[in-house]
């Protein structure tokens, strides 16, 4: 567009957030504006060119090949954001014959998939009843943070990270701010 | 367990939130304590049942069937939590020869299904590319509410509520708590 500049204000009015925000996180991070107001915009790219480029690729595993496992592994902003889903795992033998974008193995070869590709964290997609079992497991084979689907509170050792999307509640709270359930 | 009274505590610590927080959420609905301490249990279960007894069936609709939609549109927490997903909708002609646990239309039909179950609430899982242009049509359709997939700020109206689950960003999250980013 040969714009040159951009304003703290014009990014926090795009993106949905305040323009005190917006200075506060590119402060932090050293991105100072210019002397004529704004940002530099090829200042800023370099900038967050950087920062985003730190983050080497990362290896994660996926637990529980039911659909959304599968949705997972073939997710497209995993592959644009640096993530590489190296396998899945499933206890259904039937699973693992299945054609599926990644190798799909039973437990057994947890240990050994974690330690051969450096994984750190999983993702847990099973049903409700096998989270917390398969959770346990997770732990025991050095996994420090889990993101679930699963629609369970995990317990897990205070070094473990767990981060938990709920579908179910994000669309009651949805209902529920949407006047459907008042 | 033959137990007749729960603390405020020991639900707290059960579902990792504080016992205040317990007390507090209790209260608002009407639901106190009794003389003897603590929550008597047939009590409090008579009184959840009558406030998430309260909401209907709620009937939604999914937009993009893709790997995200298809595994929604199977979803079994939907099922049990009252959440009926009445229709698909796809650009895509493949996608609605293809079989689905439910029916999958074009665009054209949207505003038919939306006034014939009297749907308020939208899955979008199309691609980040698609989201603006297809929350446009949702909005025209009626939809007050939106659980958005795609990682992508949407702009809507003030009366249209939107609740982003980001799938990526809640995993980047992740792998920095976790140490691996930093």
């Amino acid at each position: 567009m040969g714009l040159e500049r951009v304003f703290s204000y014009t990014l926090g009015k795009e993106t949905g957030v305040s323009a005190e925000l917006v200075r506060k996180d590119f402060s932090q991070f050293g991105i100072k504006g210019n002397r004529r107001g704004g940002y530099d915009i090829d200042d800023l790219l370099t900038a967050m060119e950087r920062i985003f480029g730190k983050a080497r690729v990362q290896n994660v595993i996926i637990v529980g090949m039911g659909n959304f496992g599968k949705a997972l592994s073939q997710y497209k902003s995993f592959r644009e954001g640096k993530v590489n889903v190296v396998a899945g795992f499933d206890i259904d033998p039937g699973k693992r014959n299945r054609k599926f974008s990644i190798p799909v193995y039973d437990m057994d070869h947890m240990s050994d998939v974690i330690e051969a590709f450096d994984v750190s964290v999983a993702i847990l997609a099973v049903p409700e009843f096998a989270a917390q079992e398969m959770t346990d497991v997770l732990v025991r084979n050095g996994i420090k943070g889990i993101l679930n689907l699963a629609p369970v509170l995990l317990k897990v050792p205070d070094d473990v990270n767990v981060n938990n999307v709920n579908i179910m509640v994000e669309l009651e709270r949805l209902m529920y701010h949407s006047g459907v359930l008042k």
